[in-house]
């Protein structure tokens, strides 16, 4: 109660710098920053503990703002910490600026990249379960706004927060009425938020969130950590709160104040203590999350020659055997443990395996979560199912989130399950991210060789998984790398190659068989490495075989996949590629029927390659 | 309550053709059928009003299966509506069969294809929705697993429920305890659905859903439509129902029985009437969803050739013409009227305007239940925020839905909002999807010309709209075409061709007058149609240019865009195309200084072809 005037003053400076600093942008959502001020002002000047100098510290509270656009209400309360000076906060929205328009990485104090709504709560759940597995007794508090509580992913997250106990987990919501385009769905009927965080099993206050006294006697009962919910601290507010012209009134999101406009706000904020700070509680320990344990590279996997195996089981099993022995890997999974066989890792270490249940946007933000205290998430569902979550797989792309993301059941190779279960556009999602790796090993040998090195690689990768046994095309200890590829069949005469990936490197090899019976020599590569591609070893094969062509094929649609990625990678050298590729919808039935019915068996590039061939000789008759 | 026998009579030959099909496929989920069996032998022998000759008839009562898996319940409960021959059941998820894995339009009597979990609600909030607004009398189920109800998409399809009042929906969750993987997050704690649902604003019926009598109350309340609210009857029902050795067993989803499994499962069973068939009522009129009144295509607008129009804007006075004489058009808005401009359609047809608020799912999943009913779809958000429906949108392609996707705000080009706002990967998802036609003009006379064209096309389509206002580059009366481009510079002697398409088609531009200035001519293609591409104005540009050469520009990334659809498009043809695209995170920034920073400048395409110009000189110098 006694710091009543002194949280004031606080507020005030962080209204005063949203307003500058939007105003001298040009632009941004200063009335969004107005309507959280006082909520912030209390929890940063009462309750957070964080040491500014060491952002990474893995003792530190979180504060993870999930309303991105207040991005300058965030950096005004980190400059008011003395993380930098405030007037840096005048480049705001400028070119290499680091208080970009939401907050992004080069920002050291976001937790993560955000301005996709409804992705801070999974974020924050992420840290709070990291702290709760591994006793770490920093809080992570959340803030969200209102408009943005219409996205499902909201209630993804609260069902996981309060199914795995994350009482260390508040979530402040600002309830200011307005968004965007006009009054959010609930305005400010305070009940319809209550009744729906209830529901979902939180402990649940409901504020004045201009009125100091309350907010700071939530923060205090939200911190009592009684029982095991999280907490909800539901604030009504008003949009602009403290400049008449803009409070609580329609019209004014996302636009910054003109310069007459903000002399007259500024004149009504009255006078400012402009050196009014936060002296922040600092933890007793330092620990920086980049301080990883190595990860473990020596898996051993035997297969034996005569059987086959799917990728899919060889990622379970090599995932087992790193798990126990890097003990950052935390596994996620949406409810195909069994199908993706993430279960293996469930088995050996289940305090670090995550049951998200089928959730997926969830699943890739509490990893994004994760990736942010230095723990490598591997989160794995059917490939398909990823795209549920693209928009969150792109913020955590923004947000440099080291994520390994295993697809399984990707083509139509999957079968009798049809369309719906099939990811055939995974490889144009992922591959046009920037720097992300995409691989698709075909069999075990490699599989096994590449995981680990997808872990250990920092970055996104996504690695596609087959849902059918393949038979071993390798022996122990060949090399695998990313960037790499394999010859797995070549003479001294080859006209064309043939560059697979995955399920087709099969076909391939069976089409290699049927065409050397007419005496045509194809080479065949298999493409495990499908992002970066092996630029080298195709140039090699374009200039070594008579036509200087290369056919790709894969069981994926035609744009965006490997064909797309060998085009670009040999451009401008009299390149001639050729993409065979799915190009309708698929159906039920069969693996071989169904690779046959989209062309891209055997039996399709046997006559690809015949046709070929044969326009190539009526060419070169002439010549 | 007389029914009880002949209820239980029906469900028995639900049940046995779930197992028998399941069987004879060797795969599928029988368990998950079982358990919602006598749900909907009492809904389709007493409530169900259908005209199985007629599935597009505007005035069926709608079933949406969304727990897809359940294919062959629905199989069996349209066999025995006398749609078809039970028999055919036996072809179940073979090659060609209409009964695939998870229900496909081809089978004529699913409303949407699902089996990617938690949009049937949406689906059917979209028909209750479009029958709320046109006084249609029909009622809509939708079928819910548990399982699916982990998805956050669930949630925002009940706000959007109970937003709209949607008393004449009714959805039917059928709780059966276990999951894929293993039990659900709440098993068989009805409580926790039962708040949830009301939470939510639905009228909540909890019930055992094995008991005839309780089953048929539940109807009999649901259809009193007492009030505004939605319907969640809320069943908890058994695993597998009615089998001892599979019924409420871990381990049995997913699993057909065998051979001999089968035989002590129908031995258990008991007798079964194979006669027994419902006798649905049939609705009094009969209009057919197909019978849609004609498009619009009359849309006259006139621009100041002073004045410079963001195609945005363009979009938004487009619609606004088209929608009142387009009867079967619909607007969908995630709050974000104010920036796609779809405030224009609403000013002049609120009652085919419909509010979403920012939960992109929904929003194209209600989408997919218009088209459904014959209407045509106009989906709008950010272009980056499509990512976040991309299942959503991946599921409407196989439904073979009739929507108009139209993005604003895409690339770098929109400035101080920064990457998380910036859709730079949406041209490689879109265009990935079989047969999906992606736009992109560049001003405004091609703008106002497409969108008529866009409307009127049956399929997907998906448009980008830029966010700076651009110069007109055309006059009116010119002809802008699905497939087509414009050449906007050429000469005699040109060198090259430079590609773009959107914003950088002004770049071209200026690039074209830079070079010159140093006797180097280019010449420049718009390219509107990114897919399709316009092939023939492409290859007369390699074959009519001296260094057949064709340089792509997008602000796009580099990976799945308007480059790879061109190298696809000209392949073969001694073709060299060079991209150039975003290749990194963009930031914020000005609008010049991020195309610059991006690299796709006409600083950058200058540099770039003098490159290019170099290089081919110096090789033909030497020839």
């Amino acid at each position: 109660m006694k710091n009543t005037s002194a949280w004031e003053e606080k507020a005030k400076l962080l209204r005063k710098w949203s307003l500058v600093s939007t105003t001298a942008a040009g632009s941004g959502h200063p009335t969004s920053c107005l309507s959280a001020a006082d909520l912030t002002a209390v929890l940063f000047d009462k309750y957070f503990t964080y040491d500014v100098s060491n952002p990474l510290n893995i003792y530190n509270d979180r504060f993870v703002l999930s309303k991105g656009h207040a991005a300058p209400l965030l950096y005004a309360l980190f400059g008011m910490c003395n993380a930098y000076d405030l007037n840096e906060l005048k480049t705001l929205r400028k070119l290499n600026s680091r208080f970009e328009g939401h907050p992004v990485p080069k920002y050291k104090y976001a937790e993560a990249a955000t301005g996709s709504l409804g992705q801070g709560l999974s974020v924050g759940a992420g840290l709070a379960l990291a702290a709760k597995r591994e006793n770490l007794p920093f809080t992570t508090y959340v803030l969200c706004g209102d408009g943005e509580l219409a996205e499902g992913q909201v209630w993804e997250a609260a069902n996981f927060a309060s199914y795995h106990r994350l009482n260390n987990l508040i979530t402040i919501l600002d309830i200011n009425r307005l968004a965007q385009s006009g009054e959010t769905m609930f305005g400010h009927h305070m009940n319809e938020y209550e009744q729906r965080f209830r529901a979902f099993n939180f402990r649940v206050f409901t504020i004045d969130g201009h009125n100091y006294e309350q907010i700071d006697q939530a923060f205090e009962q939200a911190h009592s950590h009684a029982g095991q919910q999280p907490v909800a601290i539901i604030a009504r507010t008003e949009k602009g709160k403290g400049v008449s012209f803009i409070e609580n009134k329609d019209g004014w999101h996302g636009k910054a104040l003109k310069e007459d406009e903000l002399k007259k706000a500024l004149d009504e904020l009255g006078p400012v203590n402009d050196n009014a700070r936060f002296d922040l509680r600092k933890p007793a320990t330092t620990t920086l999350a980049g301080d990883n344990p190595p990860v473990n590279t020596t898996i051993k996997l035997d297969f034996d020659n005569a059987k086959s195996y799917a990728t899919r089981e060889v990622f379970g099993e090599a995932l087992a055997q790193l798990i126990p022995h890097t003990p950052n890997m935390y596994v996620l999974d949406a409810d195909v443990k069994n199908s993706t066989f993430t279960e293996d890792a469930l088995k050996v270490t289940p305090e670090r395996f995550i049951e998200c249940f089928i959730a997926e946007q969830n699943m890739v933000s509490v990893g994004a979560g994760l990736s942010r205290i230095g723990k490598i998430p591997i989160v794995a569902t059917f490939g398909a199912f990823f795209m549920r979550a693209a928009d969150q797989i792109r913020m955590a792309r923004i947000s440099e989130a080291n994520i390994k993301f295993v697809g399984s059941h990707v083509g139509v190779s999957i079968g009798e399950d049809g369309p719906s279960q099939m990811a055939l556009e995974d490889i144009a999602f992922f591959g046009a991210l920037p720097d992300t790796v995409v691989l698709q090993p075909c069999e075990a040998v490699s599989t096994a060789s590449l995981i680990p090195q997808m872990v250990k690689h920092n970055g996104i990768v996504y690695m596609r998984t087959l849902r059918p046994k393949t038979k071993l095309l390798y022996k122990p200890g060949e090399e695998f790398k990313i960037g790499g590829s394999k010859i797995v069949r070549q003479s001294n005469d080859d006209l064309l190659t043939v560059a697979a990936t995955g399920i087709t490197v099969y076909e391939a090899l069976q089409a290699a068989d049927l065409l050397k019976q007419e005496n045509i020599n194809i080479r065949v590569v298999d493409c495990y490495s499908v992002s970066p591609v092996d630029r080298d070893t195709l140039l090699d094969c374009l200039n070594s075989t008579r036509m200087k062509c290369i056919v790709s094929v894969e069981d994926h649609f035609a744009h965006g996949g490997l064909g797309d990625f060998i085009t670009a990678a040999v451009s401008g050298e009299g390149d001639y590629v050729e993409k065979m590729a799915v190009t309708k919808i698929s159906q039920s039935g069969k693996q071989e029927e169904l690779l046959k019915d989209a062309g891209i068996d055997s039996s399709s590039i046997v006559a690809k390659v015949k046709q070929l061939v044969k326009s190539y000789e009526s060419v070169h008759a002439h010549a």
